[in-house]
């Protein structure tokens, strides 16, 4: 069994965004010479997330509005949590997107459906974030 | 370190459905041979999900008024997503149920709870779509 | 490959409650002599969840505000499930926060991020239940 382990770095300029990983991901695969197995790739940190899904700016600006909806950032003072923080809505918002996708290596390849995309999303922006990406298979 | 994959399909009859493919996975997991390992199964459509939860009738059209409260499919208009589509709510829907299971393989079958059910979510049915079935292991 | 499997209870003396379990995660994975892996850990039960996020008791009380918002407990009649059951809303409740995580081991570690902390989550207590922490790898 081989594996492999990369970090990505992400440093959004806005609170909110979403990165198109998926290149990223594919060059990752590569690197590690794993032929057939799974790919992990999550967020480390709790207020942002990885996810799959279209590349489509229309959705993402639907996300964008049905999240703020579900788990609205303000006011700041609806939350506990923002007591020396005000990111408990992107504690939340990250929950309903997902930490992680686990993604099945075939014949060298990330093997995606014809529109799955993978997405790093940042709730809670301006800082540099890491996501990592780990390997296993042969 | 054994591997195996396989597809499969489906074709809804309507826009929503769960179809339980417990059966279906402990299939995949005789025919792979692997005794221990990990089974990722997964959409390969975004408007669709693997998950799981409980076959109960009731509990199922519980999810279908919920995910409709928090997602409504109308009015189309609410999405900017629903240029050409309609279906918007179809990927907020697959989010909030998730893309993806990874369950454990013991003994050659798979490791689940005495009332884990896993089944295929559709959203956007009425035509044919693919599930991904990915096992590595021993 | 080498594998390890073990079972973790569960017995929260009210209905809904988070235990934070990463350190018996780290137990598992040095018990299980794996360096470089993947380890799964979910809940077995379907009213129950694991997840990663914070340990701070305000974003918790956080979480149990908002998860009564989506998915409210009561009045029990509005679900089709509690006929002879009073649990719908853990099992919608455990649908937002999610079954299963997947973390990467890394030099014989759980490789979490800073701020990346393992829990329980129950929506349906006071009775004995069940985690399974399975690993995979060498």
């Amino acid at each position: 069994m081989k594996s492999y382990r990369k970090e990505l770095w992400f440093e959004i300029p806005r609170r909110r965004g979403f990165v198109n990983i998926t290149h990223t991901l594919q060059d990752c695969v590569r690197e590690s010479g794993i032929k057939e197995g799974l790919l992990l790739c999550n967020a480390m940190h709790i207020t942002a997330s990885v996810f799959i899904n279209d590349d489509e700016s229309g959705l993402h600006h639907d996300f964008e509005v049905w999240l703020e909806k579900l788990a609205p950032e303000k006011p700041y003072s609806q939350y506990k949590h923002n007591g020396f923080e005000d990111n408990a809505d992107a504690h939340l918002k990250r929950t309903i997107m997902g930490r992680e996708v686990v993604v099945a290596i075939t014949d060298g390849k990330l093997d995606l459906g014809p529109w799955e995309q993978v997405f790093y999303g940042e709730f809670d922006g301006m800082r540099k974030k890491r996501v990592l990406v780990k390997i296993i298979g042969e």
